[in-house]
């Protein structure tokens, strides 16, 4: 009797967590960011934990987490070294990235094999992203663990750097000879609720890839993206939709992150994601003193801009999905105008904002 | 001295209400329908008031809250006879609609010249939209108001039939005088929070143009519209963005009420309106028992499907603006599905959902 | 090198999850239900499931969740049969109890011994609180388990008896045999999403005690407890804030069960509820014709009135936590008068609601 | 016909604005800020317009949001000298108060009769609260107007000092000479979306009641007063609830300014309202190395905390309405402790906040 009882169990709970067909299946909330041109622009979270190392839930609610908040790839990076359950949890590596892997492929979300080498602060904690064998990385010694991962061809990039203290972020021999043997890829420059502006420099001095993530442990309890509160996460920008194409990107420094009310990146990948956020139609309205016009931003962020040129208002704000309407010193006699700006949280350097052009042409 | 304080004050109110520049300058949010093969989609309310009858906002508050809320058109639509407060207000009729065309023309707003023309009920109340003359339909006998409103080739129609109770929403002598003569056009199927089947069942019966009005007088506090927290509109389906096309629409009947959590129209007006709304991806994973897809509503409005058809869950809901994961008992080796529904807040007639077919294709 | 660092890893997550004291510690909300004469209300929920089971979560979430949605009580409930995680986590019975127990202690919570026997439906699934051994349950034969649970002076009751269709949720033999053997004193009748009037009306027929419990398996990602959204949780009115005050309660049925808009349980609980948290204060102006009055409902759960005396508005709401105003037609030289309504949300029975009466007095 | 027609829209009309008895009718939700020790807390706010100046509402729509804001007392203050709508609207001075007035006391608000004093900056904008006569203050010099409002025993308070540039908020001959024969007795320290250090400073110096206010020209779009989104305003610490005993305790400076994240005001007043606000339970666990409380915080507005003695966390957030809990590294053998702390957001001068003492008692 128990036996049919827990077949029809067993059965109930697959269909629950995996079909999302029924009414009250978990709906998934975009993050309106827009491609770039040559590019798809993907949603990615590469740093996260579950109950398997110190987080607080089981790998399946990383995915539905990912798929509501409207991801397109994460990584479940559970500490190698660092596992308080072990004693109740005593699974092999990389458990954790197995046990989600069927629910992430019936949404359509990419999962990375991944991992955290957790050691001494300093040298800190380094997440290793396309692992094939994450048991590999349970080394003696920090940088074997390293190198492990370096002969695995992952993309390894140094986590929280500024965490634990100013006297723990510092660049030392071992972050130098890691750097010179090409050991590591990538720093995060802001991790969770963090922001490290040495990391942003090191990034740009030493070509690096900058990189951001929630880091989170507990439940995510955010139902959807929004400007005013997502997990601090990655803008990835591939040529497809595939892991060695995201892996590609990531080698070539193809990110932007999305960090508070922040976007932090090279110029080279803000100065289009601005372009397709952001349009200005033209002119609605145009008299002898005045020229009306509407700016919209497409995209998921706001985006305030100051301006530099001589054109346009002092201060403009533009709400993520949302349209203003702008009233300019221009006569309908001048055919285009261009407004000089900086997007002041669209950051291509510590405090630096992308300068950007705005142009107002002919009516329709 | 005081007088040019005044200059000065004048000067920085007419800048803070017609500007929109500044930071803090209201934000748009626009109300996500698809535009229809054919046709733009326009989001119209064409009942409202201010002080100059019974409301409680000045002119342009109308136009700022149709701005934000992402309205295309409106009509201010004061009552010719009822004006509570006209000791304090001697305005002559047709000066709220004056008083806000300019704000209106900077966010680049259609503005219809309108009025309500409020006399006993029954009859009951009409609007008359596209006048070009309001203070003509002051007269003394109601039938000569509306024949004056015909007279300026004015959109006429009833509103809120079923308000006041059971006995004054009925189909009288009057009320048929006036539709064999095409004194009206239309009717309110949706008023506020109301909705009238019987109104519904005759705008089918006689072939009139079904409209949803919010009928405000206070003031509207929404932010922006949302599925769950919208006023009752229009979505007017239009050749091209002009008050001539918009007045083509009306009198051709391509209108769909929005109204609380349903859309309200003639099915072929809301089948393309699903059509555009609606997508299903190609499959992104297939396997010998299961086909996984993902579907999306790129809408405003949520929309819920029950199955009438044999394959798919019995029941589907599809937020607006998300994407749903659906397991189909599917193996891989069929090629192609047709899932059938009902749309059952999509009425095509009082309690009747409409049909919908959702074609599940070859994997990409 | 590497101890070292656990070391310090061990103690920064003990921190961590036990401290709370630092900025970003999760803040609770409490949950407005008055106490009633003679009696505290805790807030109760006794179903709910964690990765020792079913459910996703570690055991903490569930402490973590409680405290910031304002309960008092607990019980983690996980299936002594059904662990499908059981590979993974081959623990003991009541393990996850035992792994919540200091953080529910650090932040005052009263967390229940408890677990839910899980065999066939029917007789259907039943939980037990307040054991001493969970493991003795285990048993071979179901009414060996319950026989085990009331040997441990257990609190049994049936859990979501409408589960699983109509033919499911029968009264049986087996049922009666428990019923007539004491073998249980109460009974879900509502269960996260579900209302079950059977169960009820059985409850009042019977003489048995009205639970509702949330049965979460997923995260909660209510940030807090408000009106519109709240898990299904049960009141219940102790003596004093103790495990055997509380079990005293339960075995006296002085339950009542806030689900979704409504509150269900016995008159004699509804009542002194009701009186606790709707306040008419003493008119604040009267005139010849009108008196108007201010009335608030201090409680968490919003309450409709329906009139069914001969004063007062035909319907009255009293949205959670705020204060309407009534005009009333009685004139100043009335000194009192009672208005009789019906509470339609707070249920006595199935679709019956609890008469109340609204007195209004004299002038301050 | 149209006769009786009118009438019965008069009536429903009336019931409408007036009754607020009905489903739908605007509910109010508080503003939880305690009484303190001799007085009641008011809410109030003191300077706003409507469209008998340059506002955009009609006189009752301020009454319809102060009272669902939870406000206990307004005063519109239309300007006297600036009134853009004056062509439409050529009522006397006063006329906005007069038309607010019933329905203000059908809700039991406090309306106070005022005006905006509105000449050249400097000197600036002066509100008179407490009129007899409006009308007396239009007058051709500025002084003169303010000697009238003096002459009414008006309470006179300098508007929005830092408006307009640094070089309008001086305090020059003009001011010294109105302070010293005390024709002014306060001034605006906040004023919608702006603090004026300057002014903190002076209220401090020359002993002036501090003041904050809305001063909102456009519809208020909020539902309801929260920590997070709330008008600029007054607390005002009263005898008793009336009009004279408000006006006593303007002059005697019982306020604390409620502004953004911050509570501006006198220590004397501030202390009293942070010591009925947050309460510190008797501690609920005890053990050799730790004591557990729960520090509660009963205001509207969220209180932040840094350490400046040894024993507690750092920081402490305290958000509006909700209990923390915190763990002290006090032994179960040390009886009580007190935590210095400085309440960062409650400003008692500009950048300087109150100091407080946390009590932690021995267990109930």
């Amino acid at each position: 009797m128990k036996y049919r009882a827990l077949v029809l169990l067993v059965c109930f709970a697959a269909w629950c967590s995996l079909s999302g067909a029924s009414p009250g299946a978990e709906a998934r909330y975009e993050i309106r960011f827009p491609d770039v041109p040559g590019y798809q622009t993907l949603r990615c979270d590469f740093h996260m934990h579950t109950v398997f190392s110190d987080g607080q839930v089981w790998p399946t609610v990383r995915v539905m987490e990912a798929w509501r908040e409207g991801l397109d790839a994460i990584a479940i990076t559970d500490h190698i070294e660092y596992r308080p359950h072990k004693d109740d949890l005593p699974a092999k590596l990389g458990r954790s990235t197995e046990l989600a892997k069927d629910l992430a492929g019936a949404h359509g979300l990419m999962l990375l094999n991944a991992a955290e080498i957790t050691r001494e602060t300093p040298p800190g904690h380094f997440n290793a992203l396309f692992l094939s064998d994450v048991s590999a990385l349970d080394t003696k010694e920090f940088l074997d663990a390293v190198k492990q991962a370096n002969a695995q061809k992952a993309f390894v990039f140094w986590n929280h750097q500024g965490w634990q203290g100013e006297e723990k972020g510092k660049w030392l021999d071992v972050h130098e000879q890691m750097f010179q043997n090409k050991m590591f890829q990538g720093m995060e420059v802001c991790n969770g609720d963090e922001y490290y502006p040495t990391a942003h420099k090191w990034c740009l001095e030493k070509n690096l890839t900058m990189l951001g993530d929630s880091d989170i442990h507990e439940p995510d309890l955010r139902r959807q993206s929004t400007s005013q509160d997502h997990r601090t996460m990655n803008l990835v920008f591939v040529k497809e939709r595939t892991l060695s194409a995201l892996q590609e990107s990531l080698l070539e420094r193809r990110t932007v992150v999305w960090y508070k009310d922040q976007l932090i990146g090279r110029e080279e990948w803000l100065k289009p994601l601005f372009d397709q956020c952001v349009h200005v139609a033209p002119p609605h309205l145009r008299n002898e003193k005045y020229t009306y016009v509407r700016i919209s931003n497409s995209g998921a962020a706001d985006i305030r801009l100051t301006r530099t040129g001589n054109a346009g208002p002092a201060q403009l704000e533009l709400p993520a999905g949302s349209t203003i309407m702008v009233r300019l010193d221009v006569p309908a006699a001048t055919p285009s105008v261009e407004l000089q700006y900086t997007a002041t949280n669209l950051l291509i350097a510590p405090s630096v904002g992308l300068p950007v052009v705005l142009r107002v042409g002919a009516s329709p």
